[in-house]
Parts: structure tokens; sequence; C-alpha cells
């Protein structure tokens, strides 16, 4: 972990390039710095200006009276190199980095950037950067920042950090979240989100992190740094941007780094114990309630007041559209609100408590503690419409029912929140009641629910128990035939498969049709036939497979025409003979894959088999290492899971040895994975005793190229 | 229609119950009106009281100088029906019930009700409610209105009608939605949205309709008036609450009013024309939009500018996920964004203009006029966060890009929109030279990008060819059969099906083992055997299938195990026999299925068949009349179409077989839907060509009630 400190909290700071020139990078960053307050020392640096901003200048960082934390290097980036070389030969410990025009721009600026990244090493300076706004600790009153800052800055517990300098200044511009550190990370060549979290997670004044990222450059780092967010009670929340195809490039033509896999970055980030959201709106209310709630919720069972039932009915169908869990309310609860509300009240949650309340928050109070008595309500949300252009009477209406949540919550052992389903800002008067309690205000009904329901699941998140370890060590032959690089035919690969635990279809490879013939003989009829090839992934289509054999005669007559065909079809390929496979019938078809996803490392792949691979799409991914207990949670997640169990009076399949069989894939991911970069057990019949492939395939990580043939591997 | 002048513009108002006592119903009613400047005769009218809100006060409706368009009856519901009856007897012809205590309390408000309708029925009365806040014409200003109505109020082309007060305060008071008329529906005993779209379809100050639903009352008079919107160029914009489960519930206790099944309604809104949208904020995004754009978008292809990498990954995930169509750039336009960007930019669509845009406000400009003058971009939008927070030096420098938008605009053929990430409002110096111009302020991403996707599928809509001719009358003997209520058997129902030109299974019923083996023999083996009973739904779980019989023997075994089985399973049903059924091999599965979704009549549901039905729930559906051309659209809109298409490599199976069997369910909907309450074809054998029903269902209307067994229906 490195010491931020030089950068977030230094003592003294030399603006490199400070400058009178209005609307300069250097004059722009001098001006924050004045006008945040910054109680430490100052050294404008330039080659001839006498003053700038009122203060003293000096023509060179040599010259200062003492040797300053950090540099803001207000250069072009030609620039840089020397100026950072020369800080660090003078002690200085830190910098930011403004300037565009490395990584980012193509071939010269990653060589420049690559540059810095050995200066930072060499030298241990920590750089924000290049490519970036800076930074400011709102609450320290240091800003190190190109990009005009709200004035005054809303002081709180919110720290951004984010990839993108434009989402960072709308994120520390909402005039609601207040701030305690804004951190445009830029280029990240040094110092990246994982650090930045670092110093969030021992910062006393920080309470949550409010991320913006374009990709995850070091997943164990972040995981770390995340774990420790968590063990500081301080919630992580990440929009992480890219998750379609279309904006994965996006982002990588913007930052030159790969983005993940979504389905890889979801489970890396929900192993992480981290909040993902999907949207700026929902990145705010989330943090918003995060940062101003301070009880825990003991449960996730949210009750929900409105005073409409038109409303209540969007509530219903934004909340389980965001997966929030209405608590059911106990029989002793509905009693008492059928004696608190009118007659014409339907008591239920979300609770309608009538337009009646709003001439009497005396009765909504009420029902606000009857609910919140119930038992099996964890967090009470009030939700009450309060657009900004609401007339004065209403607003004050509305307030007297903000100011009785209030008032419930000074006394409350459970947490209390205020929604509007609108967006678009608040009436102040209905709000201020809420202003300095725990009661957050959160808008808009889509991301406000999903604010609730990511609160009440960070707080009941339990870590995952360590994986138990693979059953197997690494097989040191297998390891070096595997690191050759020549491609697996079905036969191997199973062989594989076979010697780590994982039960194969039994097969033999013929050369010839008698031998074939004797070989299904002692298999047993009927058997099948595929075509053995390293060099053919796709082999129905290359005419290389034959089903339900179920004579002698039948298995020489294909075995001719078979190698006859593929020779006509895929001319030029290997062909290693034939292989008698024995027919499994029956079972659930099921899919399990092994691949590789940077940054994040292998994950296990499980999903329904045969046609509903392409067609639906029914899959769930994990990354590794996943025991036999997480591939149960796996399979959870798959609609196959139904049909395993035993769907419309089905027998159930052997789920236990598909999870073991899971928990296997996975250990080969750890222990081969620098030399697997993918397995495909496509299908895996799961039989009511047992669970069998019936095909495989085994892509390596360095492949010798093969002649593209039909039906070869694309 | 009905012509709601009346109670929409009247010329002269009597407030029933107008009152000087603060809060009261009375008085916040009169209040209201004399606040809007209304230029009409007011005529309070209190038994006592001399004067009201400095107005002369009558004793009754009948010394009233003239008669009043209107009477506001500012009463307790007890005393309503006797106000309407007098009313109505002076030649009164609209009135506003604003009275709780109708069919929302219970039994004996619905006896009220019931009494209101029958009074206006007989005498023409207009009524707007009861259970409402009444109405406002905001730009006739006329308030008759029980709530606090903003004031100044904001005016503009946005009609609201909706049923829940609550949300109609909501859309009132954005200060963002200029607001032509907004009406509170309440129970909609008279009048209902229908109506008020009627109304607002010919009225010249409305341009966009925005409504907050419960429940569709009046499909046919809904979807006219619609079209009569749509004839104006007038969109209608309707948040459907109920889509879930519990919605539908809480709205259905809210306004005793069963609302239909969601994909009946979302068939319904589409074929109507209607932007169906399902929060409040992509409501009022989607309002604000089509209320201030005055040109069409010609085409989907929408082109984005943002001057942010990272933002525009966002908008690349928030667009997919929206469903938006990103126009394809041209080389020719690639290439001079080439030429007008820095060269480290990444041209493309959505298009990152680089953070040097914020200083070069030029550069932006010529970046939006390439993108516009790109032959496949219909419309631009300009993503732009600019929350309220903002430093008043970025919200100019914002600004200046918002400016360059209205200024491009001025002269451009195509429509532009400006919208932020973030949701909670706008820094009024970025979007003021937005104001008066026809670029709209959007804000939220997700919302935007929403309200953009309906922007330009509204434009492009056009209205479906009406439905071919069903393909066949009733006939009268069938009819009869249906309209008796007593269940069909499977055969029975097959019959009925291969009478209207749907192939079914050639079968036979048998009464005895000798028999069923004669018939099989004539069908030819392999057959399947079912047991016939109208009682019996669940046949396999009765023990009443047994498939793949190939010898006489097994037939006349499995009748005999059959029928003791069912007996012993299920004591007490009918049993008509036996059916011998040829088996139907290959093919693909779909399911077809006829049902009443209330109150939009019957629809016809296709989808995969076999364990995806109830595993995948791969289903689509469509409001009768169906015709094969729509049956298309229908299919292609399942999964299901790409295994009928030959799914890897399989034979295409004979979907036009399949369109013309759903073309005739739905020909069965409309001749005989007054006796069918539903139909399940499942599974429906589509086979390289035609298709035949293997198994069949019809649920009657009035069925009589037959004893509930193991395996009837539920």
């Amino acid at each position: 972990m490195r010491d931020l400190t030089p950068l977030m909290r230094p003592a003294s700071v030399a603006v490199l390039g400070a400058s009178e020139r209005p609307e300069s990078l250097g004059n722009r960053v001098m001006k924050n710095l004045v006008a945040t307050g910054y109680r430490g020392r100052i050294f404008p640096v330039h080659p001839t200006a006498l003053e700038v901003e009122g203060l003293r200048c000096f023509s060179g960082l040599r010259g200062l009276p003492e040797v300053p934390d950090c540099v803001a290097v207000a250069l072009s980036a030609d620039k840089v190199i020397d100026a950072l070389e020369e800080a660090a030969a003078c002690g200085v410990r830190a910098a930011v980095v403004f300037a565009s025009g490395f990584a980012e721009t193509g071939e010269a600026g990653a060589g420049l950037q690559a540059r810095l990244a050995v200066l930072c090493e060499r030298t241990g300076l920590l750089v924000c950067g290049p490519n970036c706004l800076g930074l400011s600790n709102v609450q320290g009153g240091v800003a190190l920042y190109s990009a005009p800052l709200p004035q005054p800055p809303l002081a709180g517990g919110v720290a951004v950090a984010s990839h993108s300098g434009s989402a960072c200044v709308a994120l520390s511009s909402t005039g609601r979240l207040g701030l305690s550190h804004v951190v445009s990370v830029g280029n990240a060549t040094v110092l990246d989100v994982d650090d930045y979290l670092d110093f969030f997670a021992a910062d006393p004044g920080t309470r949550v992190a409010a991320m913006f990222m374009e990709s995850v450059r070091h997943p164990a780092r972040f995981a770390a740094a995340a774990q420790r967010m968590r063990a500081a009670g301080k919630p992580v929340v990440v929009l992480k941007v890219g998750r379609s195809s279309a904006g994965a490039a996006a982002s990588a033509a913007h930052t030159g780094s790969l983005a993940g896999s979504h389905a890889a970055a979801v489970d890396f980030f929900r192993r992480a114990g981290v909040v993902l959201v999907d949207d700026m709106d929902t990145l705010i209310e989330t943090c918003a309630l995060m940062a101003q709630a301070t009880k825990r919720p003991a449960g996730d069972g949210v009750a929900v007041i409105n005073i409409s039932g038109g409303e209540v009915a969007l509530t219903c169908d934004l909340g389980q559209e965001a997966g929030l869990s209405f608590a059911p309310l106990g029989s002793a609860t509905l009693a008492r609100l059928r004696e608190c509300l009118p007659s014409y009240a339907t008591p239920g949650n979300p609770l309608d408590a009538t337009g009646t309340s709003i001439g009497n928050p005396d009765m909504y109070a009420q029902a606000m503690r009857i609910l919140l008595d119930d038992p099996g309500v964890a967090m009470l949300a009030v939700s009450q419409d309060c657009p900004p252009g609401l007339s004065p009477l209403a607003a004050h209406n509305y307030g007297r029912l903000a100011r009785a949540a209030a008032e419930l919550s000074r006394d409350a052992q459970k947490p209390i929140v205020f929604y509007s389903n609108v967006a678009g800002g608040f009436h102040p008067t209905t709000v201020a009641p809420l202003a300095g309690t725990d009661v957050a205000a959160l808008q808009g009904g889509r991301a406000a629910l999903a604010a609730i329901r990511h609160f009440v699941e960070w707080h009941s998140h339990t870590p995952a128990a360590a994986a138990a370890p693979a059953p197997f060590d690494a097989d040191p032959v297998w390891r070096r035939r595997l690191a050759s690089g020549q491609p697996l035919s079905e036969y191997e690969a199973k062989r594989f498969l076979g010697d780590h635990g994982i039960r194969v279809t039994r097969e033999a490879r013929a050369g010839d049709a008698l031998q074939a013939a004797h070989e299904a003989a002692a298999i047993g009829f009927p058997v099948a036939m595929k075509i053995d090839s390293p060099d053919i992934v796709h082999k129905t289509e290359a005419g290389g497979v034959h089903l339900g054999l179920a004579t002698e005669a039948a298995v020489r007559a294909a075995f001719e025409a078979m190698t006859a065909t593929v020779r006509q079809r895929a001319p030029g390929v290997r062909i290693d003979g034939v292989l008698i496979q024995e027919m499994v019938t029956g079972g659930v078809e099921m899919i399990a894959g092994l691949s590789h996803q940077a940054p994040f490392g292998h994950a296990v792949v499980v999903g329904s088999g045969g046609v509903f691979v392409e067609l639906v799409r029914d899959s769930s991914l994990m990354l590794v290492p996943v025991d036999a207990a997480s591939a149960r949670t796996l399979v959870d997640r798959t609609r196959a899971a139904k049909l395993l169990d035993g769907f419309r009076g089905a027998p159930p399949a052997d789920r236990a040895a598909f999870e073991a069989l899971v928990a296997r894939l996975s250990a080969i991911g750890e222990l081969y994975g620098d030399c697997i970069e993918a397995v495909d057990l496509n299908p895996v019949a799961v039989l009511p005793s047992g669970a069998c492939v019936l095909d495989a395939w085994i892509g390596l990580r360095n492949p010798s190229r093969v002649q593209q043939t039909p039906g070869a591997h694309p």
C-alpha cells in the first residue's frame, strides 16, 4: 500500500507552469489552489514571472525555500518527463500531471507514458494522471485541479474517483453529494482507482466512495482496497461503463485499455463486496443514501408508504424490477393500520396511507410508526413526490410529511429514507426538514428504489468463504504437453479431463474400419463415431460425426464414409483416426466452460446445453476459484437449475456430480491457466447418477497456428 | 364523441359548497378559481354565506341570474347526487365532483357511484370525478381544482390526464412541462381518459398528452381517441402502472378496477400508436421532447456527441439498453470529423469530440454540423452533463456548447436535442441558450435516451393495415355446442379445430381394447393413446397418456392399463373412451393459444413448446384480430423464430403454415369469443411441410362446474 499523503494532503505545493495568462492551465490551477483557501505553502514556478495570483513566483524548482511535498505540473506533455525528473531529484514525492498527449493519443503518446511509468517506478514518485483534471481534497481545502470548482464546495463524506474527467465534474457538481475528495484519475499510469480507494479507506472524512470506472486494471489490488473499505464500514459504489460491446469499444478507444467482459466484471465486483450500478443517477442516489444513513437495516424487508394508490402501484412495478423485497406485514400490523387509517384504506406494503394524510400528518406519522414496528420491516421508505415546481402550499403540506419522517427517525432503530418518484430536483420547502438528519432525500423512482436495494444488500453482504483448495495438483507431464501449445484432439482433451477426475464417455481410437468395429463391440452397441483431428472443431459440419451405430457392419461402413467425406470437405487436415464412443442417453444436457476473462483471470461458465445454449443464452459465470459450494450458487442462477432439480415430474439429475465437475474445471483453470485459454464441455450429460462429458474442446493459450480449413476453429 | 366544452372551457361556473372557511374544500376550489384569473362568471353557492372570496354568494342554484355551464361540487359524497339532480334539472351541462367516498371505499360507495352513473346517463351531465382533484385549463385560465396550483402556472403544450391525483400534482409541478390542461380523472364514472384525449386532440393549445393510467376501461374508445390524437399530429405518452402482479393488485385495490395483463396492454398501446413508458421520469422527459421539438426525424438513426470518452461509453451502454439505433457514420463523415477534431480523437457514433471542445465551441459546432450532414443521421443528441451545482465558469463553458446547438438548429432540417446524463435539475446558465428554441433539454441518461427512442419511433410509426378478414364464418352448429358451456374433450376440441381448417393429429376414439387395436391398425403404427375425458386436463399426471405403441397387442394392453389407472387416480371423472392418435415426430414444437385478456378482448399467444414454455417463458402476445401477416411479426418476436427458420443447419420448418394456423386461431377468437375463454394448442408440431396440433384444450366462458378431481383443470 502506498502512502498518498504527499499527494492528497501536501504540506506544500509547487505549481510548475504557474501563469497569470487568463484561461491558461497554469492560471486555472493556481486560481483553484488559492480559492480553496489552501493553508499549506504555495510556490508558483515560472521561468520569468515575478508574481502569480499575488504570490511570489520562482524561476525553478531548485530555487524554492523548501522541497515541496507535491508538484502540480501545468506543462504540456513534452515537458512533463524533464520536469518530473528534476522534481524527483529534488526530493519531491508526488505530482499531478494534467496534460493530455499520452497513451490516449496513439503510439507516440504511449511511448511517453511508458517513460513516465519507468520514471515513477525508479524514483517512487506518486503521480496522479496524466490526462486528468487533477484532484481536490474538499474537506482539507487543497485543490490541484484544472477545471472550474464549485464555490463554496459542498463538503461531506463522499469521495469521488473517476477515470472520466467529465463524469468527475458531474459527480462533484450535483449540489447534493457532500464531498471529501474528488480525484480525476486520468490515464492512471501510476496511481489508479485502487490506490485512491486505499486512501479513502483510511481517510476519516470519507464515508462512501463513488467511482466512475472505464476499466479494472489491477483486479487484485482493487479487491484488496475494496476489502479495506468494507472493513472500515465504507461502501464502494461503482458505475462501470463499457458493459455493452459498443460501450466497451468506445471506452477502449478512449483509454487504450481493454474492457473486460461485463459478466466477469459483475462477478468480480460482487465478490469484492462492491455495489455495481449502471447509470449516473443510480450512482448519485446510492451514494446520497449511503452517505447520509446512519443506521443499519437488519434484513432486507423494505416498507414503503405513500399517499396515493396510483403511486403505490408504480412503486410495486419499479420495486419488483429493482429486485426490492417488500416486507409482508404481520396481521397485528395490518390490524393496527386498519385502526389508524380511514376505513376505505387497504393496508398493505407498499402502503397507500390515502390522500387524507396531507391534512393529517399525525395519522401519517402513526402509520409510519406501525410499519416500523413490524418485525419483518428492516427499513422504511417514505415515498412522496416533491418536484421543484410545486405550489408553496403543496410543498409546505408535503414538507409536514417529511418532517414527520425526520422526527420519527430521531428515536427509530431502523433506517428511514425519503424519496420522490420524480427526478429533476426537490422543492426546497418539502425536503428542508430532512437537512441534518439521517433521512436522505432521494429522487427518481427507478434510481431511488435501486439505491434502497443496494443499501439493504450492502448491509446484508456476507463475505464469501475462502474457496476449498483445488482437489488435485498439477500434473507435470500434462503441464508440459499443454505448454507445448500443440492443439489437443477431442480424444486427448478427454484423456486430460479423465486424468483430473472428470467423467468422460468411454471411448477408443481406431485407425481403420476393422479396428473400429472391434472397439465398438468392446464398448457395447450402439456407439457414436467422431473424426479425431486436432484441426477440426465443428465435426458435424465437416461430416465427421455418426451417431447410434448399432452393428459392427454399420461401424465399418461409417468409418469409410466418414474419412472420405472429411478428406473431401476439409482437405489437408490431420486425421488421427476415428473415435468410437459409448452413446450416453438421457439426463439433462448442460454446458460447462472455462475461459480467460482479462483482466480478471479465468472464469467458469455453466448453462443449459443443446439448443438452449445459443437460443436462450441461459448461462451464468463465476471467476475462478469456484469450489463445489460456489458451483451450487452458480448453477442456481441458471434456468437449467429447474431442469436439474427434476422439472415437471422428471427424475432429478445428479446436480452434485455436475457441481463437482465444475469445481474440477475451476481447479484446471487455477493450475493450468497459464497454458489453457478456454475449455468447452458441450454437452455434459447430467444423469440420475453422475455427470458425463460427451464432447470436449481445450484451447491452449499459445497454440501453434494451424491452417484454416472448413470446419476448423475460427 | 362528447363535447367537453362546458366542462373544460365553461363560460360560467357555480361552486356548490363555496366557503370562507380556510382549508375547506369549498374554499380551496374558490381560491384556485379566483387566482387563475378566470374571466367567466363565478357564482359561489352556499346556504347562508353572503360573500365568498369577495364574490356575492347565492343560497341555491335556482337563484342564480343564469344557468352556469358547469358546477364545481365542493360537497361531501352524501350530498352529491341531490346536488347533481338539481343541477341537471336547471340545465347545467357539466360538473366536477371532488368528494371521495365512492367506488374506492367499498360496497356502499360503489352503490353511490352507480347512482351517479345512472343520473349522468339519464341527464347527459358531463362529470369529472368523483374522488379527484378536478381540472385546470391552464392556457384558458380556468381551475376547478381542489389542490394547490403552481402560481404562476407554466403554460405550454402538454395536457396531463391522470387516474392518480398525486401523479397529477407531480406532473403539473415539474417546473419544466408547460401545460395546456391538467385533469385529475378520479374514479372516471362518466368521463375517462379517452374523453379527455378526444378533447385534447381538438384543442389547439395541446401538442402532447401525458397520461398516468391505472387501467384501460374503454379500449375501443381509447384507441379511437388515440387515433384522433395521431391524426392531429399529437403524441400520447402513457405511464401505465400495474405491470407487475403486485402493482396490478395495488392499483385494483385503489380504483376497484381490474388491471389487464400487461402484455395485452403493451400490444394494445402499440396498436393505438401510443408511447408507453414505465416510470415518471421517462414520461416527463418524453413529453418535454415531444412538446418542444418541431422537426420530424426522417429515420431512426441517432447521432450523439459528447466531450468525454467515458460518457460516450456510458451512452453506448444506456442507448443499447434503451433500444436506440446509433447511426453508423459514412466514410466521408468520418474523414471530415478526423479533419475537424484533434488528431488523437477517434471519430465514431456516439462521438467523443474530446475535452478540447470546452475551449473550442466552434470546433464542437463544426463536429455537430458534420454529424447532421451524414445521410444516415436522422437526429442529433447533444449529450452534456449540466447538474445544478456546477461552478459558474463550467456552467458558462457548457452553455457555449448548448448555444452552438441552438444556433445550429435554427437552420438545420433535422431535430436536435440536448441532454444531461445526470437528473436532478439543470444549471440555468448552461441551458439558458435553449429557451425558446426547438432544442429540448432533457435529463437523466436513461430517461433521456428512452425519450429520444420514443420520439424517433413515434415519428416512424406506420399504422397497422386492417387485418385480413377471418378466413371462415362462424358455424351455427358449433356455436350452439360451445354456447352450451359443456366442457369439450380433446377429441371434440380437435374436431372443432379440424372443422375450422386447422390440421390436427389423425385420430379415432375407441370404447374398448379391441376397437382400439382396430383403429390403431387403420391409422398406422406407432400410435399414441390418450384418455378421452372432458374433466381431465393434465392427462399425463392422471396416467392417461401412452406413447409409441407399435403393435395391436401393445394397444390392447395399454387400453386396459390406462383406464384402470385413471379410474383409480381420478375416481368419478367421465371417461368417453380412449383416443388413438397418429404419432407425429420431428418438426419444431411450438405452442399457440388464445385467451381472454380483459378489458382488451381475446389475444393469441405463441411461443416455444415443450420444456421451453415454462422454463424460458419464450412467448409473445397480440390482441385479436391477427392475420397471417401479423402472425409473422408475432412469431418473429419469439426466440423460437430462429428454430423455425432452421437453427444450426436444421431444415427450416413450415412457418407459413404455423402463421396461417395462428390467424385461424385468431378468427376463432373473433367469431366464437363470446363462448370461448381460452384455447391451448400445446404442442403444435411445425413440420417441414405443414403444422399439426398434437394436443388441444378449449375452455368455455361459462362452463358448467365439474367436480374437482386430481388432474382436473384448476
